[in-house]
């Protein structure tokens, strides 16, 4: 199947969802429906400091070749920091969804800049999910951004 | 001690020659000369498609608060690619010293724009590594590259 961009992002909210850690999810799909990868920001479960939700969402696909990047969108349940929006431009990938921005605003401008398409999808439940966390646990989420 | 920068690339390039690999190395030094992380492209080794020089780097110094990285700089043996470009903004870090950049131009124009002070050492025996490499094994480059 083809995924629309509400069924994509419903795949990086249950992503966000799993608990422990700071909830943002990802999901990288093929513009042929196929789900390459799926991951959560790993922070505080891993210990890690680079898997956000997008690496993790990367590192979970694997290797793959680079013109496969081409042909994918990755959802993500918040605007991607700058780290993230990196790996996005570096691989090449063609659109980028984001669940809100209203928590936090990452790299947007320069993912357009680079040629990316931009999707925010203004999400109630992917805004809820990650204001209650920040509320909760604002030192967390501040490291989790390096600030 | 406090590293000079050729002593900092030293460690990094100690990490790029660690055989079975992309051979690209980092290290993250505190202005204090506290080594807090070192590591290098772990594609091969790991199968993985994030673990560039400078993220390794990164995900082996671990958890640290926010406040440290605008006290560190990072040493890689190449310039660094977007997504490594990026984990450098988020965190703030300092300065980010690279070995050359005549096999590969990352984001150092960005990391200029951002206010991260990038030297660039010029350095032989990091040149020779990579374009050894890249000679060899060119399909294993462009894929680490997403190219």
């Amino acid at each position: 199947m083809v995924f629309d961009d509400k069924q994509g992002m419903k795949i990086a909210f249950e992503e966000a969802k799993k608990k422990g850690g700071v909830p943002i999810g990802g999901a990288l799909i093929h513009e042929d429906g196929t789900i390459l990868g799926r991951g959560h920001n790993m922070r505080f479960q891993s210990s890690s400091a680079t898997l956000h939700g997008e690496i993790s969402t990367l590192e979970n696909a694997g290797r793959l070749k680079g013109s496969i990047y081409k042909k994918c969108t990755m959802y993500t349940t918040l605007s991607p920091c700058h780290m993230c929006t990196g790996a996005c431009i570096m691989y090449g990938i063609k659109r980028v969804v984001l669940g809100e921005n209203d928590n936090f605003v990452g790299g947007e401008d320069l993912l357009k800049q680079k040629g990316i398409e931009v999707v925010n999808l203004n999400d109630k439940d992917c805004k809820d999910l990650m204001s209650k966390f920040i509320k909760e646990r604002p030192e967390d989420w501040y490291e989790d951004i390096g600030e």
